[in-house]
């Protein structure tokens, strides 16, 4: 086994320790922890925006790119933003300590389950710092002491927006211990996490391919990954062209650069003529490159627009996390059906039908954490599926999938109330 | 990663293929298939025997003990109440297809979640074929295939009952596919199962502590461990004594080779000298051997009973599996608490008392899969939950904790019904 930094060994114990605590706080006292998280965010922002000047600063001086700096910088207005979305946190129902599944049993034992947090999550994230005040508070509400480790071109930041938070939480009663941030930045510390086996009850990573497949590749613990999507939209041949439209213009265009964003439409060869030169000329419109398959280029003429070019065989399969989207023409439901199997990431799959009976097959045997009839992909979001906040969207089929709330983030334990009873 | 070798990858697929269609399933098919296999167990025993003779045959020539003979042992009787098992499981509530958590968000658009298969679950295990059968079924009826991995010295009987319920199933029209099994008994081929990430959706190892730490320390893929029980039972001082002595010599006496069985006895100091004494009589009957700390050891006399001897350090924390307990005098709920937590695996715990509060406290801040008030532990079971049977009990906190059922073979997807809905 990997054996743990002392820094990473003192934190995660200290962890552990405030977790016990956390586990026994009313729902009163965390939200009014989270009340001056959001305050203190409002009110002192001073230290906070000093910190994050000097990584704006650094990241200038390494060469980062403008949208990379966009990401880590903060200002007053995105700080309130922070404010209000901890808020938000604030008022959603407490999970812990529901109480689910109770029945009395023929002998009387009264056997019942109870929500309880994890204990102690960990969470390996890249450089927007609003992360670390988003996961503290998901963490904090769901009674989970919290292990951070943010990246490298944000440190100042994180260091700065956890103290905050300690401070905030340690004015209410909750010990500071809850929200432990890692300082060192060698990635070595986030294999020793994966193998921190009993320091650990849940690691989550946010951030690119190459990191969640590095936690794949070698979690010894329980981890829930995701966030990799790519999605499918199928035009069906009884499609409302446009419906069909408006979805695969917001799936594409809304905001092409998140993982619910459309990847592939695949449209049916009955609609296709009609559909694909409309589609052309609105994702034309907003800068949509389509890499369209034969057939699909076929019908966009012998002289296709600038933006239209021939797929390759790389296309298909692809998170392409920009602009670009490939276009594929199909015979039949079966053949998308087929296709989206092949090559979707089991993250968000998506018909536009007319039809009663292709929509409830599309529903019954596409396999993936959310399945969309007549909607944009970019549906997929804990707000929007009302959980109120979400701390990652798995690709998982264990524990949970899709959008993560705060009931993802607990466990349970079975209670059992007996009067002597013994087992015959 | 691990290479998959060629019989693996060829049944995970077979697998995979197998899982797409039972997924579809209806519970009066897979119900169907069920009575064909217990039918088969009841009438078709020859070949089940013959094979197992074999097995029995070889197990004895190599000079394995007793109780492993008969654990492998099969014959006409247990055939049939396998059989009576897998009528069991054909009785219970089918989980594929519930629908659940649905709402209509406000702009219309109907999110909720539909309760589906996992897709291909493994499992290994050691002597007992009858495993075989059980798991078979429970993926079956939650519709899942199944790659089986049995232990090398029941190959004949797992081959036999693999071959009954392989065209049981096929006779009600479920590919036999469904139901694969590993034949190599390599133990290579375990680490294979547990790197072979996309090929197995939930590995359960069920085996002893090498099994589960070997699972532990070697997954890649999801897996659900469990089954060590170090189970503390805790008489406190306002204790009934009649039922803590009748609960603690049914945790530890009624059954002490399983999990949930009674390890540690925990007693408060001011129930100890009245309560001890009379334990040790009707444990002494029983043939329980006392391994005490320097304080009980005194409340048995200067010359205490040949089966009560000093604790050493290694008796907390350990799972005796067999007619040994430890016990420990303590002078508050608190001292209980803090050895529960530093000792307990997790499993199933315990308090007598009469005092409300401190079984309230109990019941908050025992961290364990099971938390028993005025109960034997022995209860911690599928069928005494009311979940008809049991394919593991997880020590995980992650997915499913304590006794897992049909349910907890399955996943969900998140299902999202609009009308040409976009995000805005």
């Amino acid at each position: 086994m990997q054996v743990a930094s002392a820094e990473l060994l003192t934190k995660a114990q200290a962890a552990r320790a405030a977790s016990r605590q956390l586990a026994k706080l009313s729902t009163t006292i965390k939200d009014a922890a989270l009340g001056r998280i959001a305050t203190a965010l409002e009110k002192q922002q001073g230290q906070v925006l000093a910190a994050n000047e000097k990584d704006v600063v650094a990241a200038r001086a390494d060469g980062l790119s403008a949208t990379m700096i966009d990401r880590l910088l903060l200002n007053g207005q995105r700080l309130a933003g922070m404010a209000a979305d901890v808020r938000a946190v604030a008022g959603l129902p407490d999970p812990v300590g529901e109480s689910f599944d109770t029945r009395t049993m023929p002998n009387g034992l009264i056997v019942g389950k109870r929500r309880v947090p994890l204990g102690v999550i960990a969470a390996v994230y890249e450089s927007r710092p609003n992360v670390t005040v988003d996961i503290s508070v998901l963490c904090l509400k769901s009674g989970n002491a919290v292990i951070l480790r943010g990246g490298k071109e944000a440190l100042h930041s994180n260091k700065a927006l956890v103290q905050l938070v300690q401070a905030s939480i340690e004015s209410a009663g909750i010990p500071r211990d809850a929200v432990q941030f890692i300082e060192s930045t060698d990635r070595d510390i986030v294999l020793q996490m994966l193998r921190f086996q009993g320091g650990i009850d849940l690691l989550i990573p946010r951030g690119g391919e190459g990191l969640i497949r590095f936690v794949r590749d070698n979690a010894l613990i329980p981890v829930v990954t995701g966030g990799i999507g790519v999605c499918h939209t199928f035009v069906d041949s009884s499609a409302d062209v446009d419906k069909a439209l408006a979805i695969a213009y917001n799936a594409k265009v809304q905001r092409p650069t998140v993982c619910n964003a459309l990847d592939t439409l695949l449209v049916h060869s009955q609609v296709a003529p009609t559909f694909l030169p409309r589609l052309a000329e609105v994702w034309g419109k907003a800068g949509v490159e389509v890499h369209a398959d034969k057939r699909a280029l076929a019908l966009f003429g012998p002289e296709p627009p600038a933006a239209v070019r021939p797929a390759t065989r790389e296309d298909w399969g692809k998170e392409f996390l920009s602009l670009i989207a490939a276009v594929k023409v199909v015979d039949s439901l079966e053949e998308a059906l087929a296709h989206v199997e092949q090559y979707g990431s089991g993250h968000s799959e998506a018909i536009v039908t007319q039809d009663y009976s292709h929509a409830l097959r599309f529903l019954d045997e596409v396999d993936a954490a959310v399945v969309f009839v007549n909607a944009s992909t970019r549906f997929t979001d804990g707000g929007q599926f009302g959980l109120g906040a979400e701390v990652a969207i798995s690709t998982n089929k264990l524990h949970a999938r899709g959008p993560m709330g705060l009931r993802e983030l607990t466990s349970y334990k079975w209670t059992v109330l007996g009067d002597g009873h013994i087992r015959s």
